[in-house]
């Protein structure tokens, strides 16, 4: 893999070490030899980070005037009990009873399956692509049996069918593949047990007595949905609105590796978008409807696929491709968000989960899905998840979670109805009439039906409640279930939702791959060629020399960075101009300020760019107006140094 | 208690409706009955707080150009048993064994005295203030044993005394006062057991084997710990620097109430400050110097009395009441930063560690406490931690941490330095030979001075090394321990750390407190007084009604704002305009723009100024700069609206 920027191929173990030492990240806690899965971000990380995260607000929330809401990481078991994460939030693992060793194992059938077919190639004598190349370097530690074995055409076929559905088996059909394609522990050959569930939630217990258990958040969807009735108040009930959240979340891992794109705690900025479920139509998508996307569409891929549809979010809308206008509008949105802040376009793809690896009760879910040394890699999540969250919260706790909208004609409904003798009810149940009573009116519509069809026949009905001891007997003296006709105003509806969900660390792992390149003809000068709006740092300023005739020039222009708000960095070390930039090309400060003697007559400073190395000179009122033109209106390096005069002096 | 700005008393209560019927924040998981302890912050609560983040870092990071870093929560153990955590971050719990309940022992403690003092006030007929009186409403629920009973003159002021000093106790301590006392469960009378130790940290396991232990950070400091030879590197290993980390951190509470105050999961801001042991000057301290604060040392404290000692941070650092300058600069620098975003100076005070609640390492400890209807709050720290928490990740993990200073002259040292004998070291210990090496390696001066001794005493040392079985024998012919003399060009020393350490949610709400009023004779028309710099939005929008016409000024008003990036809302409800004031008054929105008839004719608006009501009259740019000089400027109301008409129409 290469950019067009220069002619030395990307190597992965390079930009590592870039970013290692230049403290974007390493590995936490490393002092005590480290923990799988867990990153610290140093300065440049941190700043980087925090520019995106400002610039998610900006593009989201601001602009959608969004709610932003924050909500706690503990979360009681109930909670999640409720939302399906307790008993779904799961990975399959696989135990080598021997070493004790545990892997993931749609992960292991994967890699396997990879290395054999890679294997195969080369037993062909075929080329393997660099890329390949390189993965496979990487796994031969760990897969012992990449051996050059020619593979049956058909096996080949069989292979890749697999490894195209990879995400869509159920930890069963892993473990059938694992037996029928006599997979074992790659470093030892050993054998493995059958796959076993693993929920991965971090548990711990609240309080003192340990008797209220909880967990990590595995999303911050769930902190949003709990408080619905609180964000449409606060949104003078008017719908559609969204809610926005921006927090750490937590996923125990069975094996983390791949760095920064598979850890155990990591950012998250998530969109809750409520609407109206007979009203997915959105009011700008006309915005956004020519703009044209890489898709790879949910049948493409169950017949073995993987090749991309490219076509405007307008036509796969009304193609029924993508299933309303809502969940295509964010599409749009994201991508425009992703290009933003420095996602190459041409390695940004939007998949569609197959039916059998959708939640159950999601309607549509798009993946946005980075190219990276590693894969296409899941970075954003757009999912409609229809009525679901909002409809299971409610009917665990009782709490109605619903928007209302004033009907322009008066309507006509049947509804069975429950009609309580509450002088007969109070008396009999005593203590736990409110249980009951709560109970039987937070019923569905068919329930109602049932029950009504069951006091008929029998003149009474005799249920269980959940928190009353025994059965509980009512008969026609006590409760009446009728159809019961009545003119609605308002009709009530459960909100359907409409999720962007973004993995922060994968967006910005992914965009150091896209933006990190050599120098032509010297793979010791990378550069990390951040967008100005991202980038951690704006402007280096460097003095030519430690004289001190320079200071005043120093403090002046520093003086005019500050009143403007542009971060920047001086650097009056005592090492040559170039290397001084190269250090700063690494940390992808796109923009060096030179002072020099001449600098000290007329005030005049060179600006040179990063990733050209061109340069202009100016007085210091021009080359300020300059980046702040480029890095935060828009404005591209010829437009914004338009008037300044090129400059051929010392290069750099 | 009252402020200034109105005759109608503070009532928490009324604060608390309306904080959460705005939504600043709610109990967390609340359809779910709530867990105590941990909140969520909704729309106004999230803006309110990322600006009063958003002017940390440019108060502390910013202007001290200090390296952010953010480290993981998930902590492993061994990190948290080195620095203490596991043995020392603890409360004393007592248990009513008959009722199950748990109390934290000197939280009961206090209670219980505080009560019985009141009741004794009451019975001699003397008045309670307000406060109290609030206070004593809360507790009679709980504290069933208020009754006005008058004590002998004697106990009044041992419970006095006891009260001054109560953070001060160990367990054991309290549960002398609980029996001495005759303190019991406050609702039923039960007895309790004994104080026990109960630890704060959450814990969890970390990866799927459950065998790695881990917590929950207490705090951030310890990930910027373990960072700091990347930090140093980063900071081209110049002394002093500072790191700095923003986020969560959590506390398993005994029996969290007083809402934001005592929380079990809260946003931290905390700088380390790594500095020369020898040379803890500051460069700045002189533009601080005269700054006056209120301190309550701690011989004022231990000598039972609380009254606040007034004087200039460069006074109490000269007479040595305050350790150092460094000490005394981030000291002056807190209460700059904490008057800026709302804090009422006249309850803002700064109290020192006692010597028995000081950590042991610790060379000083102050504490900014604010004033709120719950008393005295501790919201942020400042210690002195001296070279600790270096030393002893150091000592654990056998990596330095240490700085380096080239000195002006070489000086000669003498110390006891090991010398071994690698060709029969090696083959006599094999595989733990490097384990074995590191453990003698890693000894301190006095360790290596006492076995020294033992070698020569005895010809040989027998030692145990952690990882290595059995007892390792070592005689002279495997090392030699001898003092050395040798020139030095470098000094090398462990940085002491000078920690200010925010708890942000307590902060938030003490401003909440110390701003909240209520309009002149209307308890109902409650007004948030937040700075305009840290307000959730800084204005509000009023068209006068829904007249079309309205429009093209409205949304003229509002490309104005949008383009100085200033956050506002539109309220073009029917509601009156007195109304739309008032709901806003509560949300802290700093500037109404009302939009009239005459404004369609010329352009001119009218501004008004939540606090005083007054309303200036003028262009559309010209308000729009007032807004801008004031919100961001550091402007006040009179000078940035200095060039406007006063305007009398209708007043809201």
């Amino acid at each position: 893999m290469s950019t067009a920027r220069t002619n030395i191929p990307f190597s992965r173990e390079s930009l590592e070490q870039t970013l290692k030492r230049r403290f974007f990240y390493a590995p936490s806690f490393e002092i005590y030899g480290g923990v799988a899965g867990l990153f610290d971000f140093g300065p440049p990380g941190c700043a980087f980070q925090n520019n995106v995260i400002d610039a998610w607000r900006k593009h989201f929330i601001l602009e959608e005037d969004m709610l932003e809401v924050e909500a706690t990481m503990l979360t009681p078991h109930d909670v999640l009990k409720t939302s399906g994460h307790v008993d779904r939030f799961t990975d399959w693992m696989c135990k080598d009873l021997k070493s004790g060793e545990i892997f993931r194992a749609d992960h292991l059938v994967e890699e396997v399956l990879e290395a054999r077919l890679k294997g195969d190639k080369l037993a062909r004598g075929e080329k393997i692509s660099e890329e390949e190349d390189e993965d496979k370097k990487k796994r031969k530690k760990k897969v012992k049996e990449i051996k050059n074995v020619k593979l049956d055409d058909e096996v080949v076929k069989e292979y890749e069918n697999v490894l195209a559905q990879i995400d869509g088996f159920s930890g069963p059909q892993l473990g059938e593949l694992i037996v029928k394609y006599n997979i074992t522990n790659p470093t030892t050959g050993g054998k493995l047990e059958p796959p076993i569930e693993f929920n991965l939630m971090f548990d711990t217990a609240i309080g003192p007595s340990g008797n209220l258990k909880g967990y990590l958040r595995p999303e911050t969807a769930q902190g949003q949905f709990l408080n619905f009735n609180k964000l449409l108040e606060f949104n003078n009930d008017k719908m559609p609105f969204a809610s926005a959240s921006i927090g750490k979340s937590f996923r125990n891992e069975i094996a983390p590796r791949a760095g920064l794109l598979r850890v155990r705690e990591f950012l998250m900025a998530e969109i809750e978008h409520y609407v109206d479920p007979e009203e997915k139509s959105h009011p700008k998508f006309n915005d956004v409807k020519d703009i044209k996307l890489k898709f790879l569409p949910k049948n493409v891929q169950e017949s073995g696929s993987t090749e991309l549809i490219e076509e405007s979010i307008g036509k796969a809308v009304s193609s029924g491709m993508v299933d309303n206008e809502t969940l295509g509008y964010f599409i749009a949105r994201i991508y425009q968000f992703l290009i933003k802040i420095g996602v190459d376009p041409s390695r940004l793809r939007f998949r569609q989960h197959m039916s059998n690896e959708m939640a159950h009760y999601a309607s549509d879910c798009w993946d946005a899905e980075l190219q990276t040394s590693y894969g296409w890699i899941e970075c954003v999540g757009c999912a409609d998840r229809s009525a679901y969250d909002l409809s299971v919260h409610s009917a665990r706790t009782g709490e109605k979670l619903v928007a209302r909208q004033a009907l322009a004609e008066p309507r006509t409904v049947e509804n069975f109805e429950i009609e309580i003798a509450k002088k007969k009810f109070g008396p009999k149940f005593r203590k736990d009439a409110g249980t009951v009573e709560k109970w039987l009116t937070s019923r569905t519509q068919c329930e109602l039906e049932d029950l009504g069809k069951e006091l008929e026949a029998n003149g009474k009905i005799v249920v269980q409640v959940k928190g009353v001891e025994g059965d509980i007997e009512l008969d026609t003296d006590l409760i009446k279930i009728e159809k019961v006709k009545r003119t609605e105003h308002v009709r009530e509806f459960v909100p359907n939702v409409i999720e962007p969900s973004f993995g922060i660390g994968r967006i910005l792992y992914s965009i150091f791959e896209h933006q990190f390149w050599c120098r032509p003809d010297d793979a010791d000068r990378g550069v990390l060629s951040l967008p100005p709006i991202v980038a951690p740092t704006k402007v280096l300023l460097v003095p030519l020399s430690n004289n001190p005739e320079l200071q005043p020039v120093v403090k002046k222009v520093s003086q005019a960075l500050r009143k403007e708000k542009i971060p920047f960095k001086i650097d009056d070390s005592g090492a040559s101009i170039g290397k001084r930039y190269a250090r700063n090309d690494e940390l992808g400060t796109p923009f060096g300020i030179t002072i020099d003697f001449d600098s000290v007559k007329d005030d005049s400073v060179t600006l040179r760019e990063r990733d050209s190395t061109k340069q202009v000179r100016g007085s210091i009122e021009e080359i300020v107006e300059a980046i702040k033109d480029i890095t935060y209106n828009d404005g591209t390096w010829a437009e914004g140094t338009a008037k300044l005069k090129p400059f051929e002096g010392q290069s750099a």
